[in-house]
């Protein structure tokens, strides 16, 4: 973490939240200088604004020998990205689209994401309406309700059984004026946008995306996407243009996670995604549902491991989704345990960033692949050294490759 | 309950755990005298032995007047099968079908058993092998040991899939030398049996009957359970020729919960009596699995329920069975809930019973409905009084008959 007393030698002052259009472009500058979910950068913008936290930013990069170790490494992973730094640009992006950045504050800002601490998003990038903008307009100033909102998420590689359940549920939760939370992939998710859509005059629906919201990932939702777009909303913590990397899908499910009063699971394999927003679910206290399925289905595996290990609530129907997600439900994962390991294949986390910013075919440079990445040039290096000896990557002319592998699984 | 001091009033002495063959006779008797699971009986027989409280019933049946309510109450219930009592010819005829008797003391006793404390069994009427001697046979005088035997139970109304699931998972825990205790019944439970005779040299299947061994219920099954007679074992607490009644089955589950070092439900709608066999397991804080299935499926809710509201685990294999049945595993029932109440279709026990004891068409009188349920003429009279306002029986000539009813479910 940034001690206190080095930010302080800085001649910084730390300042209340502020709202204004030199703290909204900062949270901008940010949301693109920090990786996803990365404590030590929402600690110094907590502390001391997102436009102080640039300032000092600036000139500690200038002069990295007056900082103590840690904060040189927090330092070179975000300096990299500052000359290329141009907030007033994506917002235009943003504004040509029709969408319009949130900051905390902001009367729409979703309360719920506060319970993510100092990894919660330095603002949010959005296309289309939050259900709680819309709640406060329909209902006259009401205020956001978390209870409002359920996300049901699951495995890319769903069945016809799942899928149904999903858009099911979805559509009755629609109904009911609660939103569907989900994440824009292929199989439950869209299943679940889907069910949400077809709810006439239905609670939004929202798909927090890995990448910008200019970028319809994946490319076959584009149209289902478009249509969350006009009736609900599309969101994402990176700036247009940012590509989503695994450990940028990964750490967007804790804002999936974050958003919903409860997080139901309707489909997973064993190691699917849908279990790492289990397991933020669960950090946060917040209710955890599974959806059985058939012992002979791969892809009910994950939630029985749910139902069996994690403490996860059986949930058969809407009524079960709405008792978990009230105001009065219990919070189930309290007591429940870290959750399945090795989501990351057995890399470490930074390996595994690594190796995402590499390019799919060509070479690259470690200068390149620490801008990519969020990390700093000597972790690079370290990480690429792990991933040589694995047999992962390979160094030629100066740049280094993936190795390509029959088995590998793409994020 | 016996105040001990009316029983100590008729001049018996406390006696030790007899296994000779007055006592062996008078257990016998008692397992037709009383209905099953009645605590008063077995605190009776526990208390001075099956012989000595069969005296102590004649002399008391002679004058009831001089035995306290309560008391009086237990002699009227027991006391109008003693005439007809004859257990040499009940044992004749169980010699004749090859069977054994069993009572407390016997080496062959099932240990577990004694979990049930006064609801205990007085005997167990044997056709075939019990597990615990075959393991005493064939691995040189090894202990019972409750964890080689598992319950696997389920609904009547199954599907394919929970009776291959049954099949299955039976038949893996034949092969790894666990023996599968079940009910004989139509279903999961056939499945379950067939599954464990597949096995070849598999560990003995055990169907737990409701009436006498005799009695191959249900017909259908009769050629299943001849199978089960050769190769595992039949059993039953009732003597040879008693009919199998409602009453009988839900008192019959306790001994499948009980035999088993776990009970798992593999299918059960959401009133099948196999969620009774689940209450018992929970009372007797044995490990309580159940097999998750589609949530579209009539045939899973019984199961679903028990994973949300009974603390059921999640089994998905044979090696989920393993762990939870080991001498290693949680005790998964120890703070779950009573379980689902009206198994009993809104009757009280009583009225149930009586209902159960009456002919299928023809009427009966008081007396013969006392005999044939277990209980005091006064008894049947008050529980026919209210099955007659339910517009469930009715009087005609002195007779009591049912009222036929197209909605009404058989046991």
């Amino acid at each position: 973490m940034l001690p206190h007393s080095d930010i302080a030698a800085g001649g910084l002052r730390p300042a209340q939240p502020e709202t204004g259009s030199e703290e909204r472009l900062a949270r901008a500058a940010w949301s693109r200088i920090a990786e996803p979910a990365d404590p030590a950068a929402g600690l110094v913008v907590e502390s001391y604004g997102a436009a102080g936290a640039l300032t000092w930013l600036r000139s500690a990069a200038r002069a990295p020998g007056k900082l103590d170790y840690r904060t040189r490494q927090r330092v070179e992973r975000w300096a990299p990205r500052l000359p290329a730094l141009s907030p007033e640009r994506d917002l235009y992006v943003l504004e040509r689209l029709g969408g319009t950045l949130l900051i905390p504050g902001d009367p729409a800002w979703p309360a719920s994401l506060a319970d993510l601490g100092h990894t919660a998003p330095h603002c949010l990038w959005v296309r289309g309406r939050l259900p709680a903008a819309r709640a406060a307009t329909a209902d006259g100033g009401e205020a956001a309700d978390r209870a409002r909102a359920v996300a049901v998420v699951g495995s890319r590689a769903s069945t016809r059984y799942g899928e149904s359940v999903a858009g099911e549920f979805a559509f009755q939760l629609a109904e009911r004026g609660v939103s569907v939370i989900s994440g824009g992939a292929y199989g439950i998710d869209a299943a679940a946008h889907r069910g949400a859509l077809a709810a006439r005059d239905g609670a939004p629906t929202v798909a927090v995306l890995a990448g910008g919201v200019d970028r319809l990932y994946p490319a076959g939702n584009a149209a289902l996407l478009e249509e969350i777009v006009r009736v609900g909303a599309l969101l994402a913590e990176m700036p247009p243009g940012a590509s989503p990397g695994r450990h940028r899908f990964l750490a967007r499910n804790r804002i999936i996670a974050a958003l919903g009063a409860a997080t139901i699971v309707v489909e997973a394999s064993s190691r699917s995604g849908a279990l790492s927003t289990a397991n933020h679910a669960t950090d946060l206290l917040r209710p955890l549902g599974a959806v059985p399925g058939p012992v002979t289905s791969a892809a009910s595996v994950g939630c029985h491991q749910l139902l069996r290990d994690a403490q996860a609530t059986c949930v058969t129907g809407v009524e079960d989704i709405l008792e978990l997600a009230g105001p009065l439900g219990t919070v189930a994962g309290e007591d429940a345990p870290a959750g399945p390991p090795n989501l990351l294949d057995g890399l470490d986390p930074l390996a595994s960033r690594v190796l995402d910013a590499l390019p799919a075919r060509a070479g690259a440079e470690v200068e390149n692949v620490a801008r990519v990445s969020g990390l700093a040039p000597r972790e690079v290096l370290a990480a690429l050294g792990t991933l040589q000896l694995a047999g992962r990557v390979r160094r030629s002319a100066g740049k280094w490759a993936r190795v390509q592998a029959t088995n590998q699984r793409t994020p």
